[in-house]
Protein backbone atom coordinates (compact mmCIF):
# COMPACT_ATOMS: atom_id res chain seq x y z
CA UNK A 1 0.00 0.00 0.00
CA UNK A 2 2.56 2.54 0.77
CA UNK A 3 3.82 2.30 -2.40
CA UNK A 4 0.83 2.76 -4.18
CA UNK A 5 2.17 6.52 -5.10
CA UNK A 6 5.27 5.65 -6.08
CA UNK A 7 4.13 2.49 -8.46
CA UNK A 8 1.07 4.96 -10.13
CA UNK A 9 3.92 7.87 -10.53
CA UNK A 10 5.94 5.39 -12.59
CA UNK A 11 2.90 4.08 -14.49
CA UNK A 12 2.01 7.55 -15.31
CA UNK A 13 6.12 8.52 -16.91
CA UNK A 14 5.26 5.12 -19.16
CA UNK A 15 2.24 5.99 -20.16
CA UNK A 16 3.12 9.50 -21.27
CA UNK A 17 4.18 8.85 -24.69
CA UNK A 18 1.56 6.14 -25.21
CA UNK A 19 -1.33 6.28 -27.76
CA UNK A 20 -3.41 9.21 -26.78
CA UNK A 21 -6.22 7.02 -28.19
CA UNK A 22 -5.66 4.47 -25.52
CA UNK A 23 -3.99 6.48 -22.71
CA UNK A 24 -5.80 8.88 -20.69
CA UNK A 25 -2.22 10.24 -19.70
CA UNK A 26 -1.18 10.44 -22.58
CA UNK A 27 -4.28 11.98 -24.19
CA UNK A 28 -3.86 15.14 -21.40
CA UNK A 29 0.01 15.49 -22.17
CA UNK A 30 -0.68 15.86 -25.81
CA UNK A 31 -3.19 18.82 -24.96
CA UNK A 32 -0.68 20.06 -22.97
CA UNK A 33 0.33 21.86 -19.41
CA UNK A 34 -2.23 24.17 -19.33
CA UNK A 35 -5.23 21.30 -19.84
CA UNK A 36 -3.21 19.16 -17.30
CA UNK A 37 -3.11 22.44 -14.55
CA UNK A 38 -6.72 22.76 -15.48
CA UNK A 39 -7.78 19.41 -14.41
CA UNK A 40 -5.83 19.35 -10.76
CA UNK A 41 -7.41 22.65 -10.20
CA UNK A 42 -11.06 21.42 -11.24
CA UNK A 43 -9.94 18.09 -8.73
CA UNK A 44 -9.26 20.64 -6.16
CA UNK A 45 -12.57 22.21 -6.30
CA UNK A 46 -13.99 18.66 -6.52
CA UNK A 47 -12.73 17.82 -3.16
CA UNK A 48 -13.58 20.57 -1.39
CA UNK A 49 -17.30 20.29 -2.52
CA UNK A 50 -17.20 16.44 -1.55
CA UNK A 51 -16.19 16.95 1.88
CA UNK A 52 -18.74 19.92 2.07
CA UNK A 53 -21.63 18.23 0.12
CA UNK A 54 -20.84 13.93 -0.22
CA UNK A 55 -20.60 10.89 1.16
CA UNK A 56 -17.38 9.72 2.42
CA UNK A 57 -17.18 7.45 -0.59
CA UNK A 58 -17.36 10.77 -2.67
CA UNK A 59 -14.44 12.32 -0.96
CA UNK A 60 -12.23 9.06 -1.15
CA UNK A 61 -12.93 8.94 -4.75
CA UNK A 62 -12.01 12.78 -5.60
CA UNK A 63 -9.17 12.71 -3.40
CA UNK A 64 -7.96 9.98 -5.47
CA UNK A 65 -8.33 11.94 -8.47
CA UNK A 66 -6.92 15.00 -6.96
CA UNK A 67 -3.62 12.69 -6.31
CA UNK A 68 -3.47 11.01 -9.69
CA UNK A 69 -3.93 14.61 -11.12
CA UNK A 70 -0.91 15.79 -8.90
CA UNK A 71 1.13 13.08 -10.24
CA UNK A 72 0.45 13.52 -13.70
CA UNK A 73 1.40 17.72 -13.20
CA UNK A 74 4.38 17.04 -11.43
CA UNK A 75 5.60 14.39 -13.99
CA UNK A 76 4.43 17.15 -16.93
CA UNK A 77 7.39 19.43 -15.27
CA UNK A 78 9.80 16.70 -14.33
CA UNK A 79 9.43 16.96 -11.08
CA UNK A 80 9.56 13.90 -8.86
CA UNK A 81 6.76 12.62 -6.51
CA UNK A 82 10.29 11.83 -4.03
CA UNK A 83 10.38 15.88 -3.94
CA UNK A 84 7.63 17.01 -2.83
CA UNK A 85 8.13 14.31 -0.23
CA UNK A 86 11.47 15.21 0.83
CA UNK A 87 9.71 19.00 1.05
CA UNK A 88 7.41 17.89 3.76
CA UNK A 89 10.18 15.58 5.99
CA UNK A 90 12.65 18.94 5.24
CA UNK A 91 9.15 21.40 6.99
CA UNK A 92 8.68 18.29 9.70
CA UNK A 93 12.02 17.59 10.41
CA UNK A 94 13.48 20.99 11.03
CA UNK A 95 10.35 23.53 12.22
CA UNK A 96 8.36 21.41 12.02
CA UNK A 97 4.53 22.29 13.32
CA UNK A 98 6.51 25.03 14.52
CA UNK A 99 6.74 26.84 10.73
CA UNK A 100 3.33 25.67 9.76
CA UNK A 101 1.68 27.29 13.25
CA UNK A 102 3.54 30.46 12.32
CA UNK A 103 1.83 30.43 9.00
CA UNK A 104 -1.49 32.50 8.81
CA UNK A 105 -4.72 30.50 8.34
CA UNK A 106 -6.48 33.35 6.28
CA UNK B 1 10.85 8.33 2.52
CA UNK B 2 8.02 6.15 1.54
CA UNK B 3 6.00 6.72 5.00
CA UNK B 4 6.45 10.34 4.66
CA UNK B 5 2.33 10.70 3.86
CA UNK B 6 1.45 8.10 6.77
CA UNK B 7 3.72 9.74 9.34
CA UNK B 8 2.39 13.17 8.27
CA UNK B 9 -1.29 11.96 9.05
CA UNK B 10 -0.35 10.97 12.18
CA UNK B 11 0.98 14.33 13.15
CA UNK B 12 -1.93 15.78 11.59
CA UNK B 13 -4.59 13.40 13.83
CA UNK B 14 -2.03 14.12 16.96
CA UNK B 15 -2.17 17.81 16.52
CA UNK B 16 -5.82 18.27 16.10
CA UNK B 17 -6.72 18.83 19.61
CA UNK B 18 -3.56 20.61 20.09
CA UNK B 19 -3.48 24.25 21.58
CA UNK B 20 -5.26 26.23 18.37
CA UNK B 21 -2.55 28.87 19.66
CA UNK B 22 0.77 26.24 19.22
CA UNK B 23 -1.18 24.58 16.67
CA UNK B 24 -2.12 25.31 12.62
CA UNK B 25 -3.52 22.49 12.53
CA UNK B 26 -5.87 22.83 15.88
CA UNK B 27 -6.18 26.41 14.80
CA UNK B 28 -7.63 25.24 11.39
CA UNK B 29 -9.80 22.83 13.41
CA UNK B 30 -10.98 24.91 15.20
CA UNK B 31 -12.18 26.96 12.15
CA UNK B 32 -14.30 24.43 10.78
CA UNK B 33 -14.51 22.17 8.14
CA UNK B 34 -15.52 24.63 5.67
CA UNK B 35 -11.94 27.02 6.24
CA UNK B 36 -9.88 23.31 5.81
CA UNK B 37 -11.80 22.37 2.87
CA UNK B 38 -11.21 26.14 1.35
CA UNK B 39 -7.19 25.84 2.40
CA UNK B 40 -7.47 22.58 0.10
CA UNK B 41 -9.02 24.58 -2.55
CA UNK B 42 -6.73 27.61 -2.49
CA UNK B 43 -3.92 25.40 -2.44
CA UNK B 44 -4.89 23.82 -5.49
CA UNK B 45 -4.95 27.27 -7.32
CA UNK B 46 -2.10 27.85 -6.26
CA UNK B 47 -0.32 24.61 -7.51
CA UNK B 48 -1.78 25.52 -11.11
CA UNK B 49 -0.13 28.76 -11.10
CA UNK B 50 3.24 27.29 -10.00
CA UNK B 51 2.96 24.75 -12.51
CA UNK B 52 1.85 27.86 -15.29
CA UNK B 53 4.02 30.65 -13.48
CA UNK B 54 6.57 29.42 -11.61
CA UNK B 55 9.53 27.42 -11.06
CA UNK B 56 10.53 24.19 -9.95
CA UNK B 57 10.87 25.37 -6.12
CA UNK B 58 7.34 27.02 -6.64
CA UNK B 59 6.07 23.76 -7.75
CA UNK B 60 7.83 21.32 -4.87
CA UNK B 61 6.58 23.43 -2.67
CA UNK B 62 3.08 23.62 -3.58
CA UNK B 63 2.36 20.70 -4.12
CA UNK B 64 3.78 19.85 -0.55
CA UNK B 65 1.09 22.43 0.59
CA UNK B 66 -1.81 20.74 -1.16
CA UNK B 67 -0.73 17.22 -0.18
CA UNK B 68 -0.28 18.28 3.81
CA UNK B 69 -3.72 20.70 3.44
CA UNK B 70 -5.67 17.41 1.60
CA UNK B 71 -3.94 15.13 4.67
CA UNK B 72 -6.03 17.68 7.44
CA UNK B 73 -9.28 17.97 5.34
CA UNK B 74 -8.98 13.72 5.05
CA UNK B 75 -8.63 14.36 8.71
CA UNK B 76 -11.06 15.94 9.23
CA UNK B 77 -13.77 13.57 7.92
CA UNK B 78 -12.41 10.75 9.41
CA UNK B 79 -10.74 9.22 6.11
CA UNK B 80 -7.72 7.41 6.17
CA UNK B 81 -4.74 8.12 3.53
CA UNK B 82 -4.41 4.39 3.37
CA UNK B 83 -8.36 4.05 2.06
CA UNK B 84 -7.84 6.90 -0.85
CA UNK B 85 -4.33 4.64 -1.63
CA UNK B 86 -6.67 1.66 -1.94
CA UNK B 87 -8.97 3.29 -4.14
CA UNK B 88 -5.78 4.24 -6.76
CA UNK B 89 -4.51 0.58 -6.06
CA UNK B 90 -8.20 -0.54 -7.17
CA UNK B 91 -8.46 1.22 -10.43
CA UNK B 92 -4.91 0.16 -11.28
CA UNK B 93 -5.48 -3.08 -10.03
CA UNK B 94 -9.21 -4.07 -11.64
CA UNK B 95 -9.22 -1.57 -15.07
CA UNK B 96 -6.56 -0.10 -14.78
CA UNK B 97 -5.63 2.66 -17.42
CA UNK B 98 -8.48 1.24 -19.12
CA UNK B 99 -10.88 3.08 -16.75
CA UNK B 100 -9.01 6.67 -17.06
CA UNK B 101 -8.68 5.85 -21.08
CA UNK B 102 -12.99 6.06 -20.82
CA UNK B 103 -13.09 9.44 -19.28
CA UNK B 104 -13.02 12.46 -21.06
CA UNK B 105 -10.96 15.24 -20.46
CA UNK B 106 -12.53 18.11 -20.97
CA UNK C 1 -24.31 46.67 -22.71
CA UNK C 2 -24.71 47.66 -19.51
CA UNK C 3 -27.88 45.66 -19.01
CA UNK C 4 -26.25 42.39 -20.18
CA UNK C 5 -26.43 41.13 -16.63
CA UNK C 6 -29.49 41.66 -15.48
CA UNK C 7 -31.01 40.54 -18.89
CA UNK C 8 -28.89 37.21 -18.68
CA UNK C 9 -30.29 36.48 -15.25
CA UNK C 10 -33.79 37.05 -16.57
CA UNK C 11 -33.30 34.69 -19.10
CA UNK C 12 -31.70 32.10 -16.79
CA UNK C 13 -34.53 32.51 -14.57
CA UNK C 14 -37.01 31.67 -17.03
CA UNK C 15 -34.86 28.50 -17.89
CA UNK C 16 -34.47 27.15 -14.89
CA UNK C 17 -37.65 25.05 -15.25
CA UNK C 18 -37.48 24.24 -18.96
CA UNK C 19 -36.92 20.80 -20.20
CA UNK C 20 -33.53 19.88 -19.24
CA UNK C 21 -32.84 17.90 -22.01
CA UNK C 22 -33.62 22.01 -24.34
CA UNK C 23 -31.92 24.12 -21.97
CA UNK C 24 -28.28 23.98 -20.02
CA UNK C 25 -29.34 25.67 -17.19
CA UNK C 26 -32.39 23.61 -16.87
CA UNK C 27 -29.80 20.57 -16.66
CA UNK C 28 -27.82 21.94 -14.50
CA UNK C 29 -30.47 22.73 -12.07
CA UNK C 30 -31.60 19.03 -12.20
CA UNK C 31 -27.97 17.70 -11.10
CA UNK C 32 -27.96 20.48 -8.20
CA UNK C 33 -26.40 23.01 -6.06
CA UNK C 34 -23.32 20.84 -5.94
CA UNK C 35 -22.68 20.67 -9.75
CA UNK C 36 -23.60 24.10 -10.53
CA UNK C 37 -21.24 25.36 -7.70
CA UNK C 38 -18.39 23.08 -9.07
CA UNK C 39 -18.86 24.50 -12.66
CA UNK C 40 -18.55 28.20 -10.62
CA UNK C 41 -14.89 26.84 -9.34
CA UNK C 42 -14.01 25.21 -12.52
CA UNK C 43 -14.50 28.42 -14.61
CA UNK C 44 -12.78 30.27 -11.90
CA UNK C 45 -9.74 27.89 -12.84
CA UNK C 46 -10.15 28.42 -16.11
CA UNK C 47 -10.42 32.60 -16.23
CA UNK C 48 -7.07 31.82 -13.96
CA UNK C 49 -5.26 29.41 -16.73
CA UNK C 50 -6.45 31.90 -19.51
CA UNK C 51 -5.11 35.26 -17.46
CA UNK C 52 -1.80 32.91 -17.41
CA UNK C 53 -1.41 31.47 -20.21
CA UNK C 54 -4.19 32.17 -22.82
CA UNK C 55 -4.75 34.64 -25.48
CA UNK C 56 -6.87 37.96 -24.78
CA UNK C 57 -9.93 36.30 -26.52
CA UNK C 58 -9.84 33.14 -24.15
CA UNK C 59 -9.55 35.61 -21.41
CA UNK C 60 -12.83 36.77 -22.54
CA UNK C 61 -14.46 33.78 -23.05
CA UNK C 62 -13.76 32.39 -19.60
CA UNK C 63 -14.49 35.67 -17.93
CA UNK C 64 -18.26 35.32 -19.70
CA UNK C 65 -18.36 31.96 -18.67
CA UNK C 66 -17.77 32.90 -15.40
CA UNK C 67 -20.29 35.49 -14.95
CA UNK C 68 -22.58 32.85 -16.77
CA UNK C 69 -22.34 30.30 -14.05
CA UNK C 70 -21.90 32.91 -11.24
CA UNK C 71 -25.40 34.25 -12.41
CA UNK C 72 -27.18 30.73 -12.19
CA UNK C 73 -25.39 29.79 -9.21
CA UNK C 74 -26.82 32.89 -7.49
CA UNK C 75 -30.08 31.91 -8.84
CA UNK C 76 -29.85 28.56 -7.65
CA UNK C 77 -29.74 30.40 -4.03
CA UNK C 78 -32.73 32.93 -4.65
CA UNK C 79 -29.56 35.84 -4.36
CA UNK C 80 -29.83 38.48 -6.86
CA UNK C 81 -27.17 40.17 -9.05
CA UNK C 82 -28.37 43.70 -8.01
CA UNK C 83 -27.91 42.57 -4.02
CA UNK C 84 -24.00 41.81 -5.26
CA UNK C 85 -23.72 44.96 -6.78
CA UNK C 86 -25.65 47.02 -3.43
CA UNK C 87 -22.62 44.82 -1.45
CA UNK C 88 -19.85 46.29 -4.12
CA UNK C 89 -21.70 49.99 -3.94
CA UNK C 90 -21.72 50.05 -0.27
CA UNK C 91 -18.22 48.63 -0.27
CA UNK C 92 -17.35 51.66 -2.48
CA UNK C 93 -19.64 54.18 -1.17
CA UNK C 94 -18.94 54.04 2.48
CA UNK C 95 -14.78 53.23 3.60
CA UNK C 96 -14.30 52.23 -0.49
CA UNK C 97 -10.81 51.42 -1.04
CA UNK C 98 -9.57 52.30 2.47
CA UNK C 99 -11.85 48.89 3.23
CA UNK C 100 -9.70 46.96 0.69
CA UNK C 101 -6.44 48.75 1.57
CA UNK C 102 -7.23 47.12 4.91
CA UNK C 103 -7.12 43.83 3.81
CA UNK C 104 -4.00 41.73 3.90
CA UNK C 105 -3.20 40.15 0.17
CA UNK C 106 -2.57 36.77 0.51
CA UNK D 1 -27.13 50.34 -9.73
CA UNK D 2 -26.52 49.10 -13.46
CA UNK D 3 -23.71 50.77 -13.63
CA UNK D 4 -22.10 49.64 -10.54
CA UNK D 5 -19.39 47.61 -12.46
CA UNK D 6 -18.40 50.07 -15.02
CA UNK D 7 -17.52 52.14 -12.41
CA UNK D 8 -15.86 49.72 -10.33
CA UNK D 9 -13.75 49.22 -13.55
CA UNK D 10 -12.81 52.88 -13.56
CA UNK D 11 -11.76 52.90 -10.10
CA UNK D 12 -9.85 50.21 -10.35
CA UNK D 13 -7.80 51.55 -13.81
CA UNK D 14 -7.43 54.53 -11.61
CA UNK D 15 -6.12 52.89 -8.39
CA UNK D 16 -3.59 50.93 -10.25
CA UNK D 17 -0.89 53.01 -10.19
CA UNK D 18 -1.39 54.12 -6.99
CA UNK D 19 0.64 53.84 -3.76
CA UNK D 20 0.80 50.20 -2.42
CA UNK D 21 0.66 51.08 0.79
CA UNK D 22 -2.27 52.80 0.36
CA UNK D 23 -4.37 50.88 -2.25
CA UNK D 24 -5.25 47.19 -2.62
CA UNK D 25 -5.35 47.41 -5.82
CA UNK D 26 -2.58 49.08 -6.25
CA UNK D 27 -0.73 46.45 -3.75
CA UNK D 28 -2.23 43.39 -5.65
CA UNK D 29 -0.67 44.96 -9.29
CA UNK D 30 2.88 45.39 -7.78
CA UNK D 31 2.82 42.13 -6.89
CA UNK D 32 2.43 40.77 -10.31
CA UNK D 33 -0.09 38.85 -12.50
CA UNK D 34 0.03 35.53 -11.01
CA UNK D 35 -0.77 36.73 -7.34
CA UNK D 36 -3.66 38.53 -8.90
CA UNK D 37 -4.97 35.06 -10.25
CA UNK D 38 -4.22 33.43 -7.55
CA UNK D 39 -6.90 35.81 -5.84
CA UNK D 40 -9.48 35.68 -8.43
CA UNK D 41 -8.85 31.39 -8.29
CA UNK D 42 -9.47 31.84 -4.25
CA UNK D 43 -12.11 34.03 -4.75
CA UNK D 44 -14.06 31.13 -6.86
CA UNK D 45 -13.56 28.90 -4.20
CA UNK D 46 -14.73 30.74 -1.56
CA UNK D 47 -17.82 31.56 -3.66
CA UNK D 48 -18.34 27.56 -4.20
CA UNK D 49 -18.07 27.86 -0.54
CA UNK D 50 -20.53 29.64 0.55
CA UNK D 51 -22.99 28.45 -1.63
CA UNK D 52 -22.95 25.03 -0.13
CA UNK D 53 -22.35 26.06 3.11
CA UNK D 54 -22.50 29.56 4.05
CA UNK D 55 -25.57 31.89 4.77
CA UNK D 56 -26.89 33.89 2.00
CA UNK D 57 -24.86 36.96 2.53
CA UNK D 58 -21.86 34.80 2.73
CA UNK D 59 -22.61 34.99 -1.03
CA UNK D 60 -23.55 37.86 -1.65
CA UNK D 61 -20.18 38.71 -0.13
CA UNK D 62 -18.21 36.43 -1.87
CA UNK D 63 -19.82 37.10 -5.27
CA UNK D 64 -18.85 40.53 -4.66
CA UNK D 65 -15.34 39.51 -3.77
CA UNK D 66 -15.51 37.23 -6.71
CA UNK D 67 -16.87 40.28 -9.12
CA UNK D 68 -14.24 42.85 -7.75
CA UNK D 69 -11.43 40.35 -8.22
CA UNK D 70 -12.11 39.57 -12.02
CA UNK D 71 -12.37 43.49 -12.56
CA UNK D 72 -8.77 43.55 -11.18
CA UNK D 73 -7.41 40.87 -13.37
CA UNK D 74 -9.36 41.79 -16.45
CA UNK D 75 -7.66 45.06 -16.27
CA UNK D 76 -4.28 43.99 -15.41
CA UNK D 77 -4.53 42.20 -19.08
CA UNK D 78 -6.06 45.45 -20.55
CA UNK D 79 -9.45 43.33 -21.64
CA UNK D 80 -12.77 45.83 -20.21
CA UNK D 81 -15.81 44.72 -19.08
CA UNK D 82 -17.58 45.45 -22.20
CA UNK D 83 -15.65 42.98 -24.24
CA UNK D 84 -16.86 40.39 -21.85
CA UNK D 85 -20.31 41.61 -21.82
CA UNK D 86 -20.36 41.99 -25.77
CA UNK D 87 -19.58 38.27 -25.80
CA UNK D 88 -21.78 37.37 -23.12
CA UNK D 89 -24.47 39.35 -25.79
CA UNK D 90 -22.98 37.47 -28.88
CA UNK D 91 -23.99 34.37 -27.37
CA UNK D 92 -27.57 34.91 -26.34
CA UNK D 93 -28.03 36.72 -29.84
CA UNK D 94 -26.93 34.42 -32.21
CA UNK D 95 -27.24 30.81 -30.99
CA UNK D 96 -28.54 31.71 -27.32
CA UNK D 97 -29.62 28.94 -25.01
CA UNK D 98 -28.92 26.56 -27.58
CA UNK D 99 -25.44 27.23 -27.83
CA UNK D 100 -25.23 26.26 -23.94
CA UNK D 101 -27.56 23.37 -24.09
CA UNK D 102 -25.21 21.46 -26.91
CA UNK D 103 -22.39 21.97 -24.11
CA UNK D 104 -21.36 18.75 -21.88
CA UNK D 105 -22.34 19.75 -18.12
CA UNK D 106 -19.38 17.39 -16.96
Amino acid sequence: MSDTLQRLEATIAARRCADPDASYVAKLHKRGLSKIAQKLGEEGVETVIAALAGDRQELVGEAADLLFHLLILLGAKDVLLKEVLAELDRREGTSGIAEKASRKTD
